[in-house]
């Protein structure tokens, strides 16, 4: 089956506002802010824009933004469901909108006031902000993210006889990134893993503080296009060589209780065969790896369904340092949304399309191949 | 530029439960039972179903459809937003993803207790079911779609010196059609000009209770996928030949205050130049012609801008007996929003399929060119 995203859809160009605590400002002002920057980055005019992508619980409406932005007319209109699953889900959409015709430059974007706003973090927020019935597992107690995913990494610990602190020394690859990374929340504050020990337990003895990504204010926007259009702009096209999403029935999100085993991501090892399978690249390929981390603990998951490294591996695959810069596959470059920001995930293909453009803070010499995993999501950036 | 949905995608199958007042079941299982009846129709099986859209505001999420209908994975998910604009949305989701590979056949569905539940034509009720900020219309009192939309109505009727009653021709019509279809809730209960005009005011002097759509529980489904594999379905393959969404700025769903004329509908213009473009089919080749009609006046609307007569040529076209059975261009064959029942538009574009495959209950003998019609959107089905 030929899949024409491969050839088809670059990224044209990327925007973002800055990233904070308390931006001081509307979402709809984060999200023309972000957007504008993109549609500038790729040199072209708003009323250029004729497709729109976000997610269905992004508070800013298409013709909200719009009237703001001064897009004058959309052909193409996509949201997509479940959160921080779809981070590349958005990317995925805008690219089908393109290749397939029904538009010619897709906006995509992402802006929220996370943590002055409706933190994702507390109970008794429906995650999903819709009137649809919430997670059923909050009625068993389990309501917030930390306590639903950690059952989840608790088996994981159990089979491979991982300690919190294991997850630790992600969290000190992350924030040592994001010191490097003026972009980041934690810009110039690194940690050590006593501090990470030394952070409170948020569900004990599986997730510290540290272990949680940030929840953050700010917006992030790219715009696709066509790779026809690649020598015309002002900035380097990044191709969309494969990209794929797996959602297995009984899941939730990025979790599924449901598996026989539970110690593994059957979702990122099937979106991760997808992509391999389109692109012809392997994970041997990957010049640098994002991937989606809500908790420390799914980057460790991450690593071996994505085949960086066997199962139960991954404690002693970060301790070995290789996935610092300069190590064997440079991870979350940015700092991840531990170390950057939390802009639900969005951020990080922000990330890594600096990265094949050779313009990151922390650029990897040479990146040819960046894979985006966001669990139930993958999706492999090359140069166009 | 190439539009790949033209000769690429097609409608493989479709299912509905019956139309009422009152289901008697939840919105999952209206859902599940059209979603199932349209995979069986299709002849395939639900674990090979891997996408699915549905519109933000539905309540049935992907994951909860899944499992209770025995879809095992899925490698596709949207929604669209804005409610009935979104008609059509849903199919170009589903078009683009099987043509651009992103999955193989993709299920829409829409389902709702839009009468027994949540009523759409109350007050108060902010109608995308979102979070987002509501109409800011509401804030002057136009709390219901009714009043919203007839303002821009009533600039039609001055305008072109059309009355109420000629806006119940069109309801004459629906409901005549109606009677002759069994799936419609009017089935056996036509109407006369005397009964629309008896019906009392909603919106004085210029919306009836008859000329307001029904509010309606009930669920339908289609599955899309490639032509490649009309030869093999149980059931005529019908192809997506051309589909247009047209949302200019300023806009609200259907309506936008801001044109300098707003007594025409430049999104339903936009729509059909594109699509009548793709196609080269023009209004003239139409056989059959689906209209979203959430109140009759957008029919004369419809009419015009999509080139079946001139501006301000509806009301005679209308009396002239042009869209009945057997008439210029037969309209909205299964009753309509007002005659059928109100499953948000998708019904329409179900029955636009049974015209093409031949086994409509009002069947337009030959019908090859259906045009069905959101206002914002239009969508061309012709024999695969």
């Amino acid at each position: 089956m030929a899949y024409p995203i491969k050839g088809g859809a670059i990224i044209a160009g990327i925007g973002q506002t800055e990233f904070s605590k308390n931006s001081g400002r509307s979402e709809l002002q984060l999200a023309a802010e972000a957007s504008r920057a993109a549609i500038l980055d790729a040199g072209l005019t708003p009323d250029q824009i004729d497709g729109m992508v976000t997610f269905t619980i992004d508070t800013n409406d298409e013709l909200a933004l719009s009237r703001n932005l001064g897009v004058t007319g959309l052909k193409w209109w996509s949201e997509t469901p479940w959160g921080g699953a779809g981070a590349n889900s958005t990317i995925q959409h805008a690219a089908a909108a393109v290749t397939s015709g029904a538009a010619d430059a897709v906006l995509v974007y992402r802006a929220f006031n996370e943590r002055s706003g409706r933190r994702f973090g507390q109970p008794n927020a429906p995650r999903d902000g819709t009137q649809r019935p919430v997670d059923p597992y909050y009625t068993f107690g389990l309501d917030t993210p930390a306590k639903t995913y950690a059952l989840w990494y608790q088996r994981y610990m159990h089979e491979y006889g991982v300690k919190n602190e294991d997850f630790g020394r992600y969290t000190v690859v992350a924030r040592k990134h994001a010191a490097t990374n003026p972009a980041a929340w934690f810009y110039q504050r690194p940690i050590t893993l006593d501090d990470h020990q030394a952070s409170r337990w948020i569900v004990e003895p599986i997730l510290r503080k540290l272990d949680c990504c940030q929840e953050s204010d700010g917006g992030v926007a790219l715009v696709i296009t066509r790779d026809e259009r690649a020598a015309d702009l002002p900035n380097p096209a990044v191709r969309l060589a494969g990209i794929s999403e797996a959602h297995f029935s009984h899941g939730h999100v990025m979790y599924n209780y449901y598996w026989d085993d539970i110690a593994g991501f059957p979702e990122a090892k099937w979106a991760g065969d997808q992509v391999y399978e389109m692109t012809g690249v392997g994970a041997d390929d990957i010049d640098v790896l994002m991937i989606y981390e809500n908790f420390s603990p799914v980057v460790f998951l991450q690593l071996e369904a994505f085949g960086f490294c066997g199962r139960g591996e991954a404690k002693d695959f970060i301790a070995d340092g290789n996935i610092e810069l300069g190590g064997k596959i440079p991870l979350n470059t940015n700092g991840g949304l531990l170390g950057e920001a939390y802009i639900h995930g969005v951020n990080n293909v922000l990330e890594g399309t600096r990265q094949i453009r050779g313009t990151a803070a922390n650029q990897v010499a040479g990146a040819e191949h960046v894979l985006c995993a966001t669990g139930a999501g993958a999706l492999i950036l090359t140069p166009a």
